[in-house]
């Protein structure tokens, strides 16, 4: 019988990153550490995420914002920007979440996240349009 | 001829910080250094929570999760929970929010977050009773 | 049937916390997040901790350092700190994990770490001393 | 014959820090561990402070800016507000240094540094004023 | 009418940067936040560095450190060396900067922006030179 | 005569850092700073490292877990894993610090620290690998 966590980890899981572009986190050390994979999706997401006293999108923005504000998670940034346009945030919305942000952190905090959004808006962007040529 | 920044941080500032339970971070610094007042008045709030892109309630979230992850700043988080709940955010989905701060910044960044929560719903709550009691 | 992880957790914290001193960190969340206390034991003791591959005193030591290096988890280190002491570190290899950490964190972060760990041994030694004068 | 460093540290401790008003930071450790005081003295002092090709009043500027970024070392701030003062930098001066690390560590590392910097001009400035009364 | 602020940001802009080597920190993010360049110019330069009580140079210096202790940014870190070798800072001097920084955030906080300043100083070296051999 | 507290670091450090592997941390520092490695081995080395209270296999678990909480050190953290692995520290036993450390610091540290760890390995396995090889 399935683990509910790792059932429900997985389903949000597919529901935040998108198929394509999300920077693959975990997938280099899957050989070294094989259990770290199980265990971000079956309590980060299986337990913490799926907790159902707030809805998906708004946990997103929340951790654009803890990520940026850290200032030393570039590719967990990468991945949650990727998790935040897919989810429906606006590149705006997402925008102003980081130079809000300059307040609480610095500008430099703000500036590196900005730069990595710059990145995922383009591969997002460039992804969409050639969605859309496929006949 | 007043300076719009200063009249819109103002006008935000009423909306976020309700005229009791927030405490007042800067007023013990009124006298040292004036200017700092106004200049989180009209830069903070003018300038970067005025940004038409981003709702309210949407900033006060981000603040709240950027300023739990540092955890180091606990006078200003204690703000902005009120200020989170003043905007329309529930009990619940404020921890939420911290308890998922666990995963980016560790379990002491949710642990000291949450026990400013609690000060802050119990001096929330305190008032609402009290308020309601007014014949 | 019981969970697995809940027991073995439980089991480790019993190995970790002595009865008294430790200062009891989740207790004033437990009416507010009655859940934080159930996924502190079954995940962090539980699943992290519980792993076989490395002895809890060692984790210990590891907990201690990486604590008094972030600097901002007093109450945590102190817990931890206990901790340390129950699995058998003493008082002179602790301070010198302390002493250590100036080189990596800065002298602040070893004086303040220094001055939790003061607290506790004198905690300690006061309860040991009264312990042994029990006829 | 007595350490070098020693001589130049204490000597250079004695620039610094005033007789009074000074928060005797390591006080409170001699007994726990003799050595920290020496260790600060020889060689934080003794071999870094001591260094010729720095001015020990742009050294004591360095040091309350880096303070004051980190945010979590609020004994040894105070410490070297007393010694900024000391070494002739003016109140308004440190104020201007300390607003201006609000760019780059956010507002909540100003509104604490401006906090102890508050307390530590109050205390100068009645120390001063009692000094004069002096017949 | 120009706005004042935006004036006085950009002459002090142009104290600080050198019209070579200051890597252009925001340049890569004008298209996409437009606004950032002029809130920074405005804001940060304009409204907080131009404030007169406190000269330029010691401005600098305290940039420097506070960026080193907080030991997370790079670029901006590399840029205000350069405004630091302009303002009239000696290599040696922020050498000694950046070593009185392993104090209170450690070693590899020190390490990091002196392998950063190296590559700075070698840049300014190579203009200086290459400046002096036009006829 | 040679100084007690050189000799001690130069010892300590023969004793960390194998003959391969360990990046040179401060190697491309020696022009600029040549003070620095003394200063490194001196004091770092031979008079915290040297203190016999505690033995250098645990000082050196103490290090790997302070530089993956701090998360901002990679150089260093590569460095310290692997003097942990010529300590005696099994690959198993720093891959349960680095997990541990997700509790404290989050999961963006321990999967950076984890992904480090990796290449200090697979280093480590090949150079061992070739020695066996030799006839």
């Amino acid at each position: 019988m399935a683990d509910d966590r790792s059932t429900r980890g997985a389903e949000i899981l597919r529901q935040i990153h998108s198929d394509w572009g999300t920077p693959n986190v975990l997938g280099p050390l899957e050989e070294l550490v094989p259990d770290l994979k199980v265990i971000v999706r079956d309590f980060a997401f299986g337990e913490i995420y799926a907790r159902p006293a707030l809805d998906l999108k708004s946990r997103q923005l929340a951790t654009v914002a803890a990520l940026a504000a850290m200032h030393n998670a570039p590719l967990e940034l990468k991945a949650h920007l990727f998790g935040a346009l897919k989810l429906g945030w606006k590149k705006e919305e997402l925008i102003e979440v980081l130079l809000q942000i300059a307040l609480y952190a610095g500008f430099p905090a703000t500036i590196s996240a900005l730069t990595i959004a710059k990145e995922v808006f383009a591969e997002y962007d460039a992804r969409n349009t050639a969605a859309k040529q496929v006949p």
